[in-house]
């Protein structure tokens, strides 16, 4: 049964009298709006929430505020309420195509979001409660085969796909009327939400034997496994353990690292399976616009290459950031730790191939306390900008009552938003303005890119498992280098077709190893300094493969490799700089041939780095440490470690370490952002590197708690 | 061989002159300097880092910032470097006399402290390198029978008891010379540092089977067993174990609950008899000034009760607090979490009888990156005289070189103090000149106590385990009480004579209460009500006693026992109010008799909450949910729960929740203390409640990030 109030149908006649609509495209780089480069300014505005009568207002006042965009969950569990009871326009919370019909009335793109999951605070994180509660056998299931929460299910489970068929047969067609190309306003379509996020909160990935096939010769895990060792005896091998079939691999606690490795890579691989299911019933159904999705958060980036290289053009991977959601969040504002975070977050959606896109940025939080500051707010929008982001999406706008209780959350999801639930303008929304004045003023901003010192190579391995070195990374070399003003960007290790290694041979390349690294890379990193890169190598040479086997071409190629070794008593001098403090030590076993050694331990005389240059100028520059950023004698060792890699000065000289810059240009243009992501006054002198070498100085600035300065240069 | 400097014997025949010497005194509310009420400031001043050409400057700066105290660590590992080698006055940096003649000069009292450890991001946290390499017997063992750091040794060990008394025996007899009482500044001298630091943060309680005296029918563990039980078979019964002698006993993982807590009494109380030990040894060789000890931090207060406890009068427990000392703790600056810290810490040292002192207050970081900031600082000071500091140490005042590399941390030990290590003077020390004239132009405010609206019950034991009721009392009653201008006043559920609970029937009293509870403590709330006390009990009310065996006097006086259940899905109303998110419900069997209800789950019509009078005007309010502080909603409902218990209207009325407010009185004089605790300007309308009942405008106050205001009344 399916209800359509005839106010639904009224509107979507509405919608074939064409007339101009809003149009967002955009390339690997940034947003086109109407054609010109500009940023996606876009606001959560759930219509199942925000009284129907308050729309238009509201809408309004997102477009005063530069929005030229709004998104919106289309909520499962509210349009299919009971089983088989398909639902929409009947109640003023239930009127979609309203909705849909008046963005277009103002002109403006929307981005649909119609699950299956929604999360959104909402019970069963949106999911209909007649499917947790009658079908529990879809639920996820940990490693020991224990659910996780009512709300967590098996992505692929059958029971699981088949109901989400039906939601998408309903809802699918709908959208599919209101696409650009039907002269609607949907400029792009959100495939579920925060994939992985409802297993790895609550207890690790998904192990359901029915859902993941696991258990029987033709279960995807099997297939996986085939696909990857070929021979049941390959796979015994490999995971010390004797199968008698690939039926008989189950994931289990305490097994070799590689088994682990491999299971997770499954379980990212279903997720893309998942993806290309969901796309391919929207496409079924006529959504003919950009599909995208949201990564839950930084560190979630990388989960989604395989569902990125599925689903190919046409597809936009995204990511949302939050630098609190409640008081066990670990600061109350935009720290310098978080603002690490979206460094990281822009350079790796650039990495692969998207403009980068903040489908949920902060603009509140279920957590009325603590508070979300309009101050706080606007720092953590700049540095966002400064950074590299092309597109954001305020989660949320505005907020409005929980309709047919299905918040889990109490009645009211207000959120702090600019616009509150009961439309009062709080002063966050002023923050926005401000924010999307500037971004509409500076829309040549859009094409600019943050001027890099160096860059920081990107094992995507590394930024999946988030080992030991992927946080040095962040805690040492990349703190360590923002405070020596020595701006980093990434670059990807792996084979990446438009980004390929040996293009970017004119800077110095920063790699923080660890014992395993894949082969690929290996040969890449000879490759890159053979032919004339310069790379510095921390702290250790890997001696392993992506699946932890011996693999030492690097070590080879380089002559020598590295062990740790005990750190209780060292007096470690690098450049002649004596007092820096490490968290690990690896020597090497000789010194290779021509290589200047620079670092050692003035105890035990043991060598800690060394450079080496090879014929065509390419360079090694090896050195054994780890730290941790909390000296400000870092700040002189990295730039005397860059100094060995042949970087002499960077863009932009800054003389208080506490004060973060960046320098962005589009080639004519200069923005200098200054960042001050500390509660007290801080100033600084900047200068900046101008073309022929010489610095311009820009002056002695002061910063109030949490500002974000911009200069034009 | 002990070698003492010609200089040194010059210096101590010089302090026979006499002379007055400032008197620091205190009782157990506040100090008094030269018998005047006032603030003990002091400042961490390394005589072994300084150089001593500019101790006499530094000095300076101290009192020119305030100071009327100097603190230092008097090293082991420098005094004595070589074991049996005793050295003093042979190099500057280890002229201890000459530091104290020079103190006593100027007029500074001093504290001393000894150790044996320091800690103080030195080698072996300050212990001899001979010690702990020749003598790895005295190590401490975790459960598992490991070592945890070579630097964390078993307080008892004989042979560790034995070198320490022969530290003692060389130093003790010198800091005697300079007590107050023999004409010299020394003021105080501190027992040990940080006790139980060592083991807590490297693996958990000390289980060395010789320090701790485990698996021998006379060991001290032993002993501490037959004291509580008695009999083989009643220690049998309640570990759930067949034990043929108390020999047998061996802590164990996955034990009954009470085998866990007995064993870290007793390493409490190991503690405690190593104080006495420590305090015993400092009396024989003269030392005839008040001992003090620091506890690490907050959290580590209630581990010294058996301590104070066993050294009596003459005994100062402080404690030590920072809010960041790297990039890993939670936030940058004072956060109101921190401050939440700061409150607890004040309260628990006032209850154990003590003027609360910060022997080691926040004046920089051994991370010189998050930085320090001077504004964070004197909001933190502050906010810490707001909550009832009444002395304070800065950690570290000035710095300077580690002498003989004992520095784990690089060679310069400047800790981003106030006056560098190369003597320049830094933005933090005028955040400090400026909280020291604050501090001394207002004196009396050493004198005032906070205003308090209602108390909060201190069950120690939940202050040890720091259990969910604890977390909850923080996370949830606290922070709902502060947000909503509700001012807690800590009071001792223990027997404490000093402050015996039916004093405190004035106000309403609030105890959050988990399943268990002494059975003490019940019938002292049973006592508390029956006197007219009103007492509101969340969200438990107990059912066993203190060791986990059954143990209903309260449920049985209350008439109704609670338990938990499933909070899914339920609409919580409490009184009237509708929208709260619970992080755990409770609900009773029955209905007290004459019980009035306010709060129930409309979805399940459970009841959750009820009050009820008693003949002499009694009353017990329960409420049966636990909460994290993150809805606005909380307020009125930690307001409305007050109201009835009967607190009609707080103090202070503040309009805005993120601004804290503290009043402070001596009964003639008042002060508001007025606290932003974010990063974001805020506002607020305040006023003060009179006497007669009525309200007083204080005025509308802005106030810039990170920053205490304080109105004189």
């Amino acid at each position: 049964m399916i209800i359509n109030g005839m106010h639904d149908i009224k509107h979507f006649a509405g919608i074939s009298s064409g007339g101009f609509m809003r149009n967002i495209t955009r390339d690997s780089n940034s947003y086109y709006i109407d054609g010109k480069p500009g940023f996606l300014i876009s606001g959560e505005f759930q219509y199942f929430r925000i009284p129907k009568d308050d729309w238009d207002k509201r809408l309004d006042l997102l477009i005063q505020a530069g929005g030229n965009c709004v998104a919106t969950y289309i909520p499962w569990v509210l349009h299919e309420p009971v089983e088989g009871v398909f639902k929409s326009g009947d109640q003023p919370y239930r009127d979609l195509e309203g909705f849909l019909n008046l963005c277009k009335s103002k002109n403006l793109p929307v981005i649909a979001r119609p699950g299956p999951y929604q999360y959104s605070e909402m019970k069963y994180n949106g999911l209909p409660e007649w499917l947790v509660k009658e079908y529990p056998e879809i639920l996820a299931l940990d490693i020991d085969g224990n659910t996780m929460s009512i709300g967590s299910i098996s992505y692929l489970h059958p029971v699981f796909l088949e109901k989400t068929k039906k939601w998408f047969d309903y809802i699918c067609p709908i959208i599919a009327r209101y696409t650009e190309k039907n002269g609607g306003p949907v400029t792009s379509v959100q495939i579920d939400n925060e994939l992985a996020g409802i297993h790895e909160w609550n207890g690790g990935w998904d192990y359901s034997p029915i859902g993941m096939g696991i258990g029987s010769e033709d279960g995807r895990y099997a297939k996986f496994l085939k696909r990857k060792y070929s021979s049941i005896s390959a796979v015994s091998k490999t995971y010390d353990t004797k199968y008698e079939s690939f039926a008989n691999i189950k994931p289990k606690r305490d097994c070799v690292p590689v088994m682990d490795k491999d299971y997770r890579d499954f379980y990212l691989s279903a997720i893309a399976e998942f993806c290309v299911l969901l796309a391919g019933w929207m496409r079924d159904h006529g959504i003919d616009c950009d599909l995208i999705h949201n990564a839950g958060n930084t560190s979630m980036n990388p989960y989604f290459l395989e569902t990125v290289s599925a689903l190919g053009d046409d597809f936009i991977l995204g990511s949302d950031l939050y630098y609190n959601l409640n008081m066990d969040w670990e600061a109350n504002n935009p720290s310098p730790k978080a603002v690490v975070r979206t460094l990281i977050c822009h350079d790796e959606l650039k990495l692969m191939g998207f403009p980068p896109t903040i489908y949920e940025m902060q603009a509140g939080s279920a957590s009325e306390w603590p508070p979300i500051l309009p101050e706080d707010l606007k720092c953590w929008y700049m540095a966002n900008i400064a950074f590299g982001m092309k597109g954001v999406n305020y989660y949320v706008f505005t907020g409005g009552p929980n309709p047919e209780r299905i918040g889990a959350d109490g009645h009211i999801y207000d959120y702090g938003a600019g616009i509150a639930a009961d439309g009062t303008v709080r002063p966050v929304y002023y923050a926005q303005k401000e924010f999307g004045t500037f971004l509409n003023d500076n829309s040549w901003l859009s094409r600019t890119e943050k001027v890099s010192d160096f860059y920081l190579g990107l094992d995507w391995e590394q930024a999946r498992c988030k080992n030991d070195s992927w946080e040095f990374m962040q805690k040492g070399l990349m703190i360590s280098s923002l405070c020596a003003s020595m701006m980093p960007e990434f670059i990807d290790l792996g084979e990446n077709p438009m980004f390929p290694l040996l293009r970017f041979t004119d800077k110095p390349l920063v790699v923080a190893a660890s014992s395993s690294m894949s082969s690929g890379i290996q040969k890449r990193l000879i490759d890159y300094v053979v032919n004339g890169g310069k790379l510095l190598l921390v702290p250790e040479i890997p001696y392993l493969n992506e699946n932890f086997e011996p693999c030492t071409i690097l070590a080879d190629f380089i002559g020598t490799k590295t062990t740790s070794f005990d750190t209780s008593d060292c007096e470690i001098n690098v450049c002649d700089l004596v007092g820096l403090v490490n968290t690990g030590l690896w020597k090497n076993e000789a010194l290779p041939d021509d290589a200047i050694p620079f670092a050692f331990d003035e105890i035990s005389k043991t060598n800690l780095g060394w450079s080496k240059t090879y014929p065509n100028g390419g360079k090694i520059v090896w050195f054994g440490m780890k730290w941790r950023h909390d000296k400000l004698l870092y700040n002189e060792m990295i730039r005397r470690l860059f100094g060995l890699t042949g970087i002499k000065s960077p863009a932009v000289e800054c003389d208080n370490p506490n004060i973060w810059t960046v320098l962005r240009s589009d080639g004519k243009r200069r923005m200098l952002f200054i960042m001050n992501l500390f509660s007290s006054p801080l100033e600084a002198c900047i200068k900046v590197k101008e073309a022929d070498g010489s610095y311009t100085d820009s002056g002695n600035h002061k910063l109030i708690a949490m500002e974000v300065k911009t200069v034009e240069l």
